[in-house]
């Protein structure tokens, strides 16, 4: 796999996506300069991972303004506001949009007296600086969690929190690279994480390229694989983590963390600091976002497998109780909530 | 829905089984009278649930021994065993398979000092009986079921232990077919049930075709509706029932029996007693079928969805313990393990 997930083309000015919706079968890169394309990107999954989608939004908002051709800075300045407004309303669920969006109004506010060019340059250089703290913050979060994980020779991940969901390393992934660089395989239990498959087709693509051992289970095998002591561990990304440590994550994740406790089994949330929601209590009061039927119905399928007029159900995340979660594997360290 | 399952066309010495693999798509039904055919038909899922299998394995034994044309008593005996083994092995896990075969051996036995044209005979006659029998069973424990679930409203199932299982009524589902026969309407939640889909394809059909409400979920939502407190209890089948009422069943049952202990909701096997598999001491003791990679990797989807080189681990069934089951539904009544 060449190239970031996520990278701005500032010379060009464009964001840069690797289309996560057509891989494994094709690999393309979409350079998107719209409003309309920054949405249709985040909404659509072409880009997805709570971490990259930060880092698109950041960037999204930086070449959209870029673009915006008024002198009048009234004008300007409300632009912006309404561009960051749109992306952060893409999609509800993962609070690094919402926290990348705040950094970005936060810099044009502190920007605001400046002349327009200006303030389109730091608006540019936070989205680049939000781009590389996310390269350090998941090598680093690598750093700390393949310390954690260094005598485990399997762990099992649902959805997709590898180097596709962040600009480079990834979040749950990041510890299973760093121990390879360092010359340690840890075998790798993919869940294919219906409905949009991110682990067939994103996180099985992603190590495999990396040369690391995946194999794919359909979500209701874990608890087998559990039982048959298949994996040392479970680790996971996170869209969004409550003040009190309960964590939305993609829908089939407490069902892990429930089996896990269940067969004796350490169940680890890795992900950024700024995945942390001290806003959010709990994880009651954390948006879970309902998708599209035909996600279920026939999306993969080609062609509808539910009879008509029979509908499915289709929330995108659950949330995982933090009593149930070991730990949390963050670019600070290994640490409990009482370390939030 | 028109037919059974499961018939036998006696006149024209038939096995007349609808075809599950196209459903609901197409609606189909497939004559068959060679041991080729019934091997296909069972292995390839065209008839599928325990019940069912036993059913549709007791047929094709009667029809295919009625097409040995030979008239030497001892050849005869020596075919019609070969038959009866070769449709035993098709598949390991459903005890019914092979509880079915060994009825048709010991009938075999009981008549093989008769002509050849009587053992046929009482072959075929012996077909018919577990045939009825299947019927009166699952209307039985529809029954004892719907006494049980009359104060629910709505229930979680997986896989498809409904009609399309049996010859006529289901197991997991016949309580709800009786309490909607006697006007209470219950909500049925169906677990897709990957990699194969029976319950978008099969338990959405039949209860859709008998105007039952149900919603198809991915199976990594279940610990979703649980949480909501959408279900009031979870009904499964079985597809083999060890001594100690360790329980067999479709990959993911297990998952959810944890799931239910956990959010404190009753978990109930519905299955005859043919089930239970009394030479078995416990769930260890259980065969569990590993069918193709590809029903994971590209079955439905039309297209390689893994990327190459990438397995898949694909276990057909898992095995609940006895002690996260509320109980079982059979046609003796509601019972528990004491009661086998």
């Amino acid at each position: 796999m060449n190239g970031e997930t996520v990278s701005f083309d500032a010379e060009n000015n464009f964001l840069v996506i690797i289309d996560q919706t057509v891989l494994p079968l094709c690999y393309e890169q979409r350079e998107i300069d719209t409003l309309e394309g920054v949405i249709d990107a985040i909404y659509n999954l072409k880009v997805r991972g709570a971490p990259a989608i930060g880092v698109a939004a950041a960037i999204g908002i930086a070449v959209t303004a870029n673009n915006i051709e008024t002198r009048d800075k009234n004008e300007f300045l409300i632009n912006v506001k309404h561009i960051a407004s749109k992306i952060r309303d893409a999609r509800p669920t993962a609070v690094n949009l919402s926290w990348a969006v705040f950094e970005m109004l936060r810099t044009l506010e502190e920007n605001e007296k400046k002349p327009i060019d200006e303030i389109k340059k730091s608006l540019s250089e936070k989205a680049k600086e939000i781009h590389k703290n996310d390269i350090e913050c998941c090598r680093k979060i690598g750093e700390n969690g393949a310390e954690l994980l260094k005598d485990c020779n399997a762990v099992l991940t649902h959805c997709n929190a590898g180097r596709l969901a962040t600009v480079k390393y990834g979040t749950a992934l990041a510890p299973i690279y760093v121990l390879n660089d360092r010359g340690k395989k840890i075998k790798v239990y993919a869940d294919e994480t219906r409905p949009l498959l991110q682990g067939t087709r994103l996180t099985a693509f992603e190590l495999k390229q990396a040369g690391i051992d995946v194999t794919v289970i359909c979500d209701n095998m874990a608890s087998t694989v559990m039982k048959q002591k298949k994996v040392n561990a479970v680790i996971v990304g996170a869209d969004r983590i409550a003040a009190n440590g309960d964590t939305a994550n993609k829908v089939g994740t407490s069902a892990l963390a429930i089996l896990a406790s269940y067969y004796g089994i350490p169940f680890y949330v890795a992900a950024p600091f700024s995945t942390i929601d001290k806003n959010t209590a709990n994880g009651d009061g954390i948006c879970i976002e309902q998708r599209d039927e035909n996600e279920i119905s026939s999306l993969w399928y080609k062609q509808r497998m539910i009879p008509e007029n029979v509908n499915a159900f289709n929330p995108a995340f659950d949330v995982t109780p933090a009593k149930l979660i070991t730990a949390y594997i963050t670019e600070k360290g290994v640490i409990g909530v009482d370390k939030f």
